[in-house]
């Protein structure tokens, strides 16, 4: 078999270890916690529903989904680090860095640099597609907390300064959504699911 | 909130489901079955990497992932029918066409309709974008079982006739993958994973 194809199907393989790959997060139904590839995809089906939302209109939905599809899979090395983490935030950059050189070179060169340009992009959060793709990425968990009692929030004694600062992606990125995700935050607290 | 929102939302919600169906594939390292979100998003990912095989020059990625993203969410309702299980087959066409009107009307009715119409051009297989995900879809769980020993296969006592059939979809979509399916068929048969 050809060279390139081989390291085409490796890469397909390694991927394969992102579903063991745990978050934080519950499903709705709380019957145990999501990984990484259920995130992504959840996150990508996101992008897609809610494309018209999107407050700059150039947004490129093909690379909103490549980015969601591949944004996690450093995780396959480097962990999973929680969103409200802040220690864990410290090397976060630098472990996921080293475990993007490893992940992305098992793949022919020219697909190992779009996907690793496509990773650094989304995680500068400084075109359109990285900002409309990070506030899809901060919803979908969002949406899962809010119908599960703020599960997250609540086992990590997370404040709600902390939950406005992460979802300020939404605010920007997606504005007419910024409703909804205060009404969530307000009736949190209100609930004691989030701390004030 | 607006009505149109609010039902984007209820589907992100009701999507959640997918990640509780299970297939008959397990992961890699066999700790448990596959579920069709974690599937959907290593058919979208085999999708991007191996664009370039697609026989056909006109196929559209962005409308690949589409359907890889949607393409399994009528079993949120319909259940996931094994691919090699005959019976199972009779009524799946049925079931999952009423699953479709049930889930997909969730959505406004633009997104309701486009969804539909992806899903059922994918069931079709007659457009070059649909024979292409058909092709990456039933590549994924090959793989899962090329490196499990034939898990899927040897659990179900398939034989190799509906194997080759199956992969069909790979042979005409992406012909130059054809050989590696047929090395991994060839040894399955001779390890005794797959029957003759």
């Amino acid at each position: 078999m050809k060279d390139r194809l081989q390291k085409q199907l490796d890469f397909l393989i390694e991927a394969d270890k992102l579903k063991t790959v745990l978050r934080q997060t519950v499903l709705i139904d709380k019957s145990r916690r999501e990984n990484d590839a259920e995130h992504s995809w959840h996150f990508a089906l996101a992008a897609v529903v809610l494309h018209e939302y999107a407050a700059k209109e150039n947004v490129d939905l093909a690379r909103v989904m490549k980015i969601a599809l591949i944004h996690d899979m450093v995780e396959i090395y480097a962990g999973d680090t929680f969103a409200y983490d802040e220690p864990g935030y410290a090397d976060k950059q630098e472990r996921e860095a080293r475990a993007a050189d490893r992940l992305f070179s098992i793949l022919p060169d020219d697909q190992s640099g779009e996907f690793r340009a496509l990773w650094e992009e989304f995680e500068r959060m400084e075109t359109a597609d990285a900002q409309f793709a990070a506030a899809c990425d901060r919803l979908q968990p969002f949406i899962n907390n809010s119908m599960t009692q703020g599960h997250t929030w609540a086992h990590n004694h997370v404040t709600s300064d902390k939950v406005y600062k992460r979802m300020d992606a939404v605010r920007t990125a997606m504005p007419e959504l910024w409703e909804f995700v205060e009404n969530v935050i307000r009736d949190s607290i209100e609930k004691g699911y989030l701390l004030p």
